[in-house]
């Protein structure tokens, strides 16, 4: 297993090959968990309908991680995935707004399951502020610039409404966030070196449809 | 352009595959605002840095939507793409359960642009129950298994807390419900016939998170 320096690989990367890491960490938890331990490219490939050169491929945008005649060891690669994704360690998010969107977030458990935790939450109304839900106190929108770099805050999830959420999102820029998760239906506008990625529920529905499609034309 | 009858394309399609579907009708729908007409494999997998053999190969569970020496039609292969989704005309959607969560999702503009609409909504919270929110009049969850089929409704969200999931979901089923999108953290068991979609919003913010990485570690 050989890694290329982080600052060697992750410089053209395409968005495309990073959401399949994703697919392939789940994948490889699975495997793990079912207690199998090294996987070829070919199977891991076979079970995400991927081939098993565009698995090589997508892997070797970051480093050389199987071994010959063994494959990739899940454990090895399951650890490489996550520190390529910044997840080994517990990462914090904020966040912004605290209204229905924002309350279901803040109960949401399937960040933690994967390495985030959010640690502070926002919001501007004055009869959410000093709230208390689960661990979590609401801060004053006003405290971002101060509390966000104090807790060293890079992430931050964006739900507020529409109309505000560019404001707000320039806001979270200057307070040092470098990744939004955005819930406005709005195109954010903001510097190059800020990652957004828009929350598109439709496709999951998509999913669905295609399942209903199919048993509905064999009824 | 040669179309698969249904019944006979759909049986084996891996989910991975349809998952792509939702990818290539999202590039294809913005190439389309640009005012491109046509589009090859090469080009479209580019776009989303799937090889080209890949590409045709995930339509090819489906038919022959190319043309030689011009390669897709998009307007064409949008329809065609949503025809095999079955979102060319709008689908209803029951949402289940009005708290937080479905109450986000009550005012989430996303669903009716890729052709989904959220008809009825229900809950066990008698406080809930006749309150409209928009233009969704939200019902008694005792009502389900008369409306459901009344207003030929296949596809719901799971928005309830955990320890009620899966007798919900059971009741969905009974109501004719072939699809769920499933916001609850457990696994619901449930007949093969019935798709089921988790909704993991971790995988959205590990996106976020490799950004993060890359621009700290050029910091």
């Amino acid at each position: 297993m050989t890694k290329k320096p982080i600052t060697e690989t992750t410089e053209h990367v395409p968005k495309a090959v990073v959401a399949r890491l994703s697919l392939y960490l789940r994948q490889l938890q699975l495997v793990e968990q079912s207690g199998q331990a090294t996987i070829s490219s070919t199977q891991l490939g076979q079970m995400l309908s991927i081939t098993d050169a565009q698995v090589r491929k997508d892997f070797g945008y970051f480093g050389q991680f199987g071994y010959p005649g063994i494959g990739y060891r899940c454990h090895e690669l399951i650890h490489a995935i996550r520190e390529i994704l910044g997840t080994n360690e517990v990462r914090p998010v904020a966040l912004i707004g605290c209204g229905n969107m924002g309350m279901a977030l803040l109960g949401y458990r399937g960040f933690r399951k994967q390495g985030f935790e959010v640690k502070l939450a926002f919001d501007v109304d004055q009869d959410l502020v000093g709230r208390e839900v689960g661990t979590i106190l609401i801060h004053d929108f006003k405290q971002i610039t101060e509390l966000l770099p104090q807790f060293g805050i890079r992430l931050a999830i964006l739900a507020v409404p529409a109309q505000t959420a560019q404001s707000v999102a320039e806001h979270l820029v200057f307070s040092g966030i470098l990744g939004i998760l955005n819930f406005a239906p709005v195109k954010l506008n903001l510097p190059a070196s800020v990652s957004i990625v828009d929350v598109d529920l439709a496709v999951q529905l998509e999913q669905l449809s295609f399942g209903v499609v199919k048993v509905e034309s064999s009824l």
